[in-house]
């Protein structure tokens, strides 16, 4: 073990899965936790284990390795385009339950054709774009275009709607969270009136986001959650509210290599482990690259690759050799850089995890 | 072969290569490359064939992973703290020739210490700061001490004075960077005046950085140069005058997956393939996230991690499915991200290459 370290506190990462899955039952939603998160098919299977319906992945790549690690119920939540990928979801659909979502006519029909051929037919959500200004369909008539358009497709299955409220973490403060939570439930149920007066089944109400899961989740209609950071949370967390530092479970050990004045130390962590995140989605709002833990008054400044600058004051008692403990400002990416991380546990000593759907970026 | 796909343009790779090598001719500077930008052992070889002397990398997994394709001379141009790192320096050294940098008292006398004791000798640069703020000496006085215990330490073998002038990244403009490269050169040579005049031996006056290595390189008294982001350039490069967008030789081929209305579309090609970096070294400049070939009214204004939302003029001919080239702000993460890239070559099929040192941190 030589730093810089991944850790993953265990008891911490339990109690953040337990709390999701308690707030699921009592809302009686199903859970499909975002696997983007943990990228690691233990964590999922622990998911599962807790009550959850299946995982959720962005890309291909994570479902293939979900699904060769056991998971049989997958929801590939990004647009699949060309024909590389659609051979791939064929591969994939003949072995467990894989759905996916669609935003766009070429998309849905691109898919539609390739399951057809198959004699196979597709789950498929319609996406939503509920604020983030990313991918999907405006809410209301747009969206029930889409929608029409994929009844009337052979090979697609209609489930649902689902969104992705991402601009959550541009949230000003907690009433405007609550404000993004509530339109994010309320722009699939007033678009699921309109289809359902035509008669058109929508069966799911699916939302994401660790930010407004609490609010949205618990709005009547929804049918569907899908957080995926709430298994680590992170300064980004800690920062809108959602989660305490005491809550962040996981974070990098590093260490102090260089001491170049009194007021300025260099750690081994530079951003090829912390990312340099400031937020999510392109929110910036978390102040330095991480919070070094114990040491609230030194500010991680600056990353290099290898090194992170921190300003530090005059009577810090850190030297060369230190190493210290930082909780980054987004877990997920931190996550994608190492291929291991090591899970430390009272009174045990500790595992590595491998980090098998690392890198999946297609 | 799916997108997004990290590519390397050969010719012109090889033509960044060949420049570079005959600068360090021309200038009979020895060419020591940092393999931290392509993290891939054929290209060291490449380099090496070209003329370098060795390779310079960043942590010893690096190393490991250059000795054991066939580098025998590397430098870990990084303070080794620790007794994990220096057990792995004393078995790496055991089998090819290895040297490093000292910036502290602590670390220098650790590192002697542990080769003593194996009746061992490690080469080791004195590290001056020459205005990054980052690891590192100041020029001087401050230097002159720490060299001075450097040779009085039985387990090291003094070579000389290196620094990085990473802050070259922040340059104003072209005489801004003459200002910064000159003084990358100066602050060593004067400090080696210092040294000299005791008797002190300083062999090696090291520089490094692609933005001043042609300016700092040519200055008489330099050994040896550290460029390390010429093999590929990027935008970075391209907004310091340093290369041309034609020089870029890696770029990043992502798919157009949705167009959510005449204004937006989005890639699949997130921060997960293109890094946040608007520069380096926590120096911002660039604009957008990339540039996209042959479009320059599109501008790729945020990335989540596996999505690019670009802000597109009206009559923007690119529908779903159409994949782009990007050349990134920052080559080196975006090596990092990915397990292999594609080499193409006029009349050849594309060549996989893998990177088998990325990820390394430690």
């Amino acid at each position: 073990m030589d730093t810089p370290l991944v850790v993953v506190h265990y008891e911490k990462m339990i109690r953040n899965l337990d709390r999701m899955a308690a707030f699921a039952r009592a809302y009686r939603v199903r859970l499909r936790p975002h696997g983007k998160t943990h990228k690691m098919p233990q964590i999922a299977k622990m998911q599962l284990e807790r009550g959850a319906a299946g995982i959720t992945v962005a890309k291909i790549g994570e479902a293939e390795v979900m699904a060769a690690h056991g998971c049989d119920d997958i929801l590939i939540a990004y647009p699949l385009i060309g024909n590389e990928k659609v051979e791939r979801l064929l591969a994939l659909a003949r072995t467990v339950r894989v759905s996916t979502l669609v935003d766009s006519f070429e998309g849905a029909k691109a898919l539609s054709d390739a399951f057809l051929r198959e004699r196979m037919r597709l789950p498929v959500y319609v996406k939503i774009d509920s604020g983030l200004h990313r991918c999907g369909v405006q809410p209301g008539e747009e969206a029930a275009q889409l929608v029409r358009h994929v009844v009337s497709l052979p090979g697609l299955q209609f489930l649902g709607l689902l969104t992705h409220a991402g601009h959550a973490y541009a949230a000003k403060d907690a009433r405007d969270l609550q404000r993004i939570g509530q339109g994010e439930a309320d722009c699939l149920i007033e678009t699921a009136e309109i289809l359902r007066k035509e008669g058109i089944a929508v069966q799911e109400i699916s939302v994401g986001s660790t930010p407004t899961v609490r609010i949205s989740g618990a709005v009547t209609g929804v049918t569907e959650i899908r957080p995926g950071n709430y298994v680590f949370h992170d300064m980004t967390q800690v920062r809108l509210g959602v989660a305490t530092e005491e809550d962040c479970a996981l974070r990098v050990w590093a260490r102090v290599v260089s001491r170049p004045n009194k007021n300025v130390l260099v750690l081994d962590s530079g951003a090829k482990t912390l990312a340099l995140d400031r937020g999510a989605h392109g929110v910036e709002g978390v102040s330095g690259y991480g919070r070094i833990v114990g040491y609230p008054d030194c500010v991680i400044e600056r990353l290099s690759e290898e090194h992170a600058v921190v300003k530090v004051p005059d009577d810090c008692p850190l030297s060369i050799g230190d190493v210290v403990e930082i909780i980054p400002n987004h877990a997920c990416p931190v996550v994608n850089l190492t291929d291991q991380v090591y899970v430390i546990r009272e009174g045990q000593s500790a595992e590595v995890w491998r980090v098998e759907a690392r890198g999946k970026t297609s």
